[in-house]
């Protein structure tokens, strides 16, 4: 847990000074002041969040956790629980959706078993860090105890600070776990307040009959294990996930380290609302990559004051969202560092210029 | 006109079979179905034009088009004319956000001379296709000839032709010209139907009263020059624009040789709703990158029947959110030729599969 403290202590605000100067900057470069809209925002963010007016992004990666879900003996899932593993080995050869959208984009994909129930193969490729071969189910008892959750959560933090000292400007967070769904809309209507049919989707597919049955089997964990909405760890222990601790613990470490994280989906979304839970002021290093066709995901964004960056009714995990919220996020850094200035091009300004 | 007629006769519907195929194998790749969402839309939709079940992009362009308008002298744009002009020599530097843009999504910009009033150097980066230097003042009578239309639809033709025999596998529109949104929403009024006070915008950043005026403007000019809705050519001689015209030559062009068309923002929308004036089965071909900020442009895109990739607030043209819009394509292709499908990963399939 010390680590863990010690990390959340690590997280600052933004740089006032770097934002200025970056806002200072745009408004001087050939465009009408504010036409490139939200890639305009972006820059200052990103300009606060590295403490630099003119903010780099050369190193990305994504991070992919995996993680497996006792909850899903109850039937909450279209996909058997075998697949997280058969994910994992997909990733791994570059053949997932996140392997092809990350190669576009020019990022490092880290894949971790945070607590896949499969055993694993040695892969050099994968992180080996299973906390356990799966949380227990929620919707008899608590999915996994304090001392797993604050393990999970450190982690993160640890994956985060070796892959920082290979170099690290942006970080995406991504997702492996059949029955995941589940978890994050537990954690989601605990943490938001709302009541768990408004944040309860089909995940990866399942029909309304399936879907009833989820938001039953999720109120029924949240009546067994009653978790504290004032107490983030409370919630992750009773009714989250490992890899779902674990991304909470990488975006500790990455606002620790001035690292703007690009959260994906659904899943990352819980992650993020446990995180910015234990520190509030964490929100600020996050970008929202899209909103998901997950149920549940927009109210989850409101909740954290995020405005997605995307909407293309995309609900695949893995960190897809994220890497595509990522190269968006880089062409903003682009444009702040590359486009000339009036004086620079001699282009003239407009009336509005300076107002 | 001969050649124009002859590349409107060339467009053929997409080719279902080659969407059937896409589709088939879009269901069988290792995720949910149907969640990449739009992503699993545009491969499919890029099958059809292409004519290959799996397609491929490689080479990439943005076509950006100059020009100046004669109704600038009515003070309907905070920038003087003489911008449109720098701007071309900023593109040509690589200063330009659609520079700095097109360079992040490895595609080639073609830069061309529609018609700036402003003489240009000799530069070998630089199309020379000057139409006139400048359009008329649309609000006393005409902007072009019914001739010069036909040329600046032909010159956008033939600058297509030269790029297809260098490669071009997707293609961007951009534009530049201080005053074009005024001739964009006399354009849209007349196409649509809608009045002008719904299609007006501030462009690149008039104030209200601006606003009233320029409004004011383009009803003038529709009483004065009484363009016919139902001859997309005559309404885009009297109240349209010379890059305008050569964008519709694009978008036919590469229609005929079944390449993709990324439009960006209204600009390219008024040149959009003139091409599928023409050729109705256009539309097929045309992907919107993002609605803008600019007024009007949801509801031009509304009428065209197409559904914006992108949201951002961005209103900057040059085609800075059709290379955006590039790179999603490009992704959704990379998607369906890379992903594994479920055979070939050994992943178990989902309740769902098959339905």
């Amino acid at each position: 847990m010390e680590n863990v403290m010690r990390t959340m202590e690590m997280i600052r605000p933004l740089d006032e000074g770097a934002m200025a100067e970056a806002r200072a900057r745009q408004d001087i470069l050939t465009k009408p002041q504010g036409s490139l809209g939200r890639l305009e925002e972006l820059s200052i963010q990103l300009a606060g969040i590295q403490g630099k007016p003119i903010p780099q992004i050369r190193h990305k990666a994504i991070i992919t956790m995996a993680g497996d879900h006792g909850v899903i003996a109850e039937g909450v899932s279209a996909f058997p629980q075998e697949v997280t593993a058969q994910m994992v080995h997909n990733f791994l050869r570059g053949g997932a959706g996140i392997s092809v959208i990350a190669r576009r984009v020019g990022a490092r994909i880290i894949v971790a078993d945070m607590g896949v129930a499969t055993k694993l193969g040695d892969d050099p490729q994968l992180l080996s860090r299973k906390i356990a071969p799966g949380t227990r189910n929620m919707a008899n008892g608590p999915a996994m105890s304090q001392a797993e959750a604050v393990k999970a959560i450190e982690t993160g933090i640890e994956i985060v600070t070796t892959e920082v000292a290979r170099g690290l400007d942006i970080v995406g967070t991504g997702d492996m776990g059949i029955g995941n769904t589940t978890a994050s809309s537990a954690i989601c209507a605990v943490l938001t307040g709302e009541p768990v049919s408004k944040v309860t989707g089909r995940g990866t597919g399942i029909a309304d009959k399936q879907l009833t049955h989820k938001v039953a089997v999720i109120n029924r964990a949240l009546a067994v294990n009653y978790p504290d909405p004032k107490q983030p760890l409370d919630v992750l222990a009773k009714v989250g996930g490992f890899e779902i601790g674990g991304l909470v613990g990488v975006m500790l470490a990455a606002a620790a380290h001035r690292i703007p994280v690009v959260i994906d989906g659904f899943i990352s979304g819980a992650a993020a609302i446990i995180a910015t839970g234990l520190v509030p002021g964490l929100k600020d290093y996050l970008i929202a990559a899209h909103v998901s066709a997950e149920a549940g995901h927009q109210l989850l964004l409101r909740h954290l004051g995020l405005k997605p960056l995307l909407d293309l009714g995309m609900r695949l995990g893995e960190g897809t969202g994220a890497a595509l919220g990522i190269f968006l996020v880089e062409v903003a850094a682009g444009v702040l560092a590359e486009m000339s200035t009036f004086a620079e091009a001699g282009v003239s300004e407009g009336d509005e210029a300076g107002s």
